[in-house]
């Protein structure tokens, strides 16, 4: 087992980028893009740097990198990571004094179609936003207490649906749905079309059916960590979700930002839990899975020339860590899959500027957002609507950054 | 588009078999086993027909059938059953006659390990049997109607977990998992392991993201259908599951039957529906898609034996059919995969024997069955119990069936 490769905050590439740029060398994140190649699509594994693409095979083919196969490991990610912190490093004369082969194996970000990093294989998404569910309950169970029994207990979760996870840039169609409207039920284009700002980790590492994963080893099944939209209508969703949960509301498209984040370029960024009660001891995590990562949802109208942030939130909100999520899902014998994207649920902050949705951003829709540019109000997402979600650690002079997710609003089929 | 292949009720193959057969030519269903070939596990798609299994590879190679790709589409399917009618027919001496081939394209049922007939892409589970909903309704909601508001306007139903639906006599693993006892939440095997009595649809036709599937067309996506068994850990999911539905007391194991059923087999048994009030319009089926398929649950324990009938119920109890859950899960534009299993949900009938699961047929544990042979009490399943469930519409003379679906239970790891 190699230890964690955490770049220095000190080094440098010989790639210049600005103290902004999501991709420093402290990162180096894995992606997919499509090539076009005698009119078929190929997929290229990739990383970044600065405002550059690295064609890994080409770094491959030319003796710069070792052979790799597709999809990574967390550990042969944690060894391309070493070999392309070294190879970019400032000092490194290798490729940067080779004109020809940097020529071949770099290329400009902002021309690629990034894809989904990988295929998920399942979607299952949590609710370990506390202030979200604490925001839902005041909302829909206002004489009662905000949390429900089981939430300091356990990481709730559901199945969603794997084969509607979409890149980013890939467009988002109004979803028609069953809804109830005073007494009647009809079917029709959503009213109350919403966004969820959610992280997720896809697993890389599998386990078998019938064994558990411990809490302490459980980041080790992590492959790579991303940003999630789970797209929600929540018309549909509250007439059908009683009682088995929520099923077309959300199943229509989820967003994935296209970037997996090696969880050893997060580890400078961990920070303290706090859970009371104390979890059960098959929870029960020694070392804190919380991180710091600034997130950051942006809304573009048709009438807009640039997107306006509509909240700030943090992912040191959640209540439970993905370390702790895969263990509460392996903890009944479930087996793990390669693949797995596990979602945290919406985060919110405590205050209403970083609250994850719409739903509670204009607090079901009661007061809705009024965008400074245009006046233009906004309760519900509207068709031609672009959101934009993108998140960060901070460090000191450099960001580990994770790109975006974005999706433009068709209108309904 | 052909015309449906429904074999008359006469027609007799030259392989011989008694009425009570689940295979006869009236069925040929198709499924997968498993064959060691040099070492390795191989796939070998299989039909069947009275005990004995037609290795269609070999029928291939002998120019006996057509080519066929595997997966099979839903024409596909039917074009190898109308060949396979053709072939095994009793006034057909083709393979017949011919003892060599017959040797080697024909195997015992008996010997082999029959595997899923196809790897389900997602796993959802509806709630359309609508005297299950009622009971659990009475249970947990005693002061309320038994049905919620929304049970008659749309089919309920959850994603569950893709990656645990396993092949008949696979061991079932007892889950541990985190239960409410008094005022204590404790993490341990779960007491209260349940069965539920089900059927599915594999899903052999996809559709677009964007696009919905009109509910007479549904039909035709069906590949075939099984039996489905969605174990179930009631104190986990009590516990669980508000406010986002059912997860680690569903997710541990669901067990399939392994013979797709074509839908055209089914054809004779169309039952007459009856929905109050009618459906929505995208949800109105011109065609009843009920049918008359006679659903049977046997538990033995490990003091019998003979296996004891535990529950006796009918697939014409659901309240939705397979063509609404179909096209109400593609109405939101959510796209249909290949390999889609889209269950029933528990299927009770009215009276008490005729409940899908142990909850309802002991009313959650308070009246606890007696297994007449040995006297032994079961409020829930115990470990080394198995459960089979089986199934098979009855025709003149001869039975469609689905052979069983079968899960012993192994000790909390």
């Amino acid at each position: 087992m190699s230890s964690p490769l955490v770049v220095p905050a000190s080094a440098r590439s010989w790639i210049t980028y600005p103290e902004t740029s999501h991709f420093p060398i402290q990162n180096l994140p894995v992606g997919l893009i499509a090539v076009e190649v005698e009119d078929e699509l190929e997929l290229l594994p990739v990383s970044a740097i600065g405002d550059q693409l690295i064609l890994l095979p080409t770094l491959v083919a030319e003796d710069m990198i070792s052979e790799f196969e597709w999809p990574l490991t967390p550990l042969t990610f944690r060894r391309l990571r070493r070999e392309l912190y070294s190879l970019f490093k400032d000092d490194n004369p290798k490729l940067r004094d080779n004109a020809e082969i940097r020529a071949d194996s770099l290329a400009p970000m902002h021309d690629a179609q990034l894809l989904l990093p990988m295929e998920p294989t399942s979607f299952v998404d949590f609710y370990s936003g506390i202030h979200h569910a604490s925001n839902v309950g005041r909302m829909f169970r206002p004489d009662m207490p905000p949390l429900l029994p089981n939430y300091r207990h356990l990481p709730v979760a559901y199945n969603g649906r794997a084969g509607t996870v979409l890149p980013t840039d890939y467009e988002i169609h109004r979803p028609n749905g069953i809804q109830k409207i005073g007494e009647n039920v009809v079917y029709g284009p959503t009213k109350e079309l919403d966004f969820e700002l959610e992280m997720g980790v896809f697993i890389g590492v599998p386990s078998e059916l019938g064994t558990t994963v411990s809490v302490d080893q459980a980041e080790s099944h992590i492959l790579g960590v991303v940003l999630v939209n789970d797209w929600s209508a929540r018309d549909i969703q509250r007439f059908e979700y009683q009682p088995l949960g929520p099923f077309l509301g959300k199943s229509f498209a989820t967003t994935a930002s296209p970037w997996l984040v090696h969880i050893d370029a997060l580890e400078p960024f961990r920070v303290a839990q706090v859970q009371d009660p104390a979890p059960l001891p098959h929870l029960a995590q020694k070392a804190s899975g919380l991180f710091d990562i600034h997130l950051e949802v942006s809304l573009l109208t048709p009438n807009m020339a640039q997107p306006e942030v509509i909240s700030r939130s943090n992912s040191k909100h959640l209540y439970w860590t993905f370390a702790q999520q895969i263990a509460h899902m392996a903890s009944n014998g479930s087996s793990l899959d390669v693949g797995d994207l596990l979602a945290t649920g919406t985060i919110s902050g405590e205050s209403p500027d970083s609250f994850g949705s719409m739903l509670e951003l204009t607090w079901k829709g009661e007061r809705p957002l009024v965008m400074p540019e245009t006046g233009e109000k906004r309760a519900w997402l509207q068709d031609g609507d672009t959101l934009i979600m993108t998140g960060y650690a901070q460090g000191d002079g450099y960001r580990i950054g994770f790109g975006e997710a974005v999706g433009e609003i068709a209108s309904a089929p």
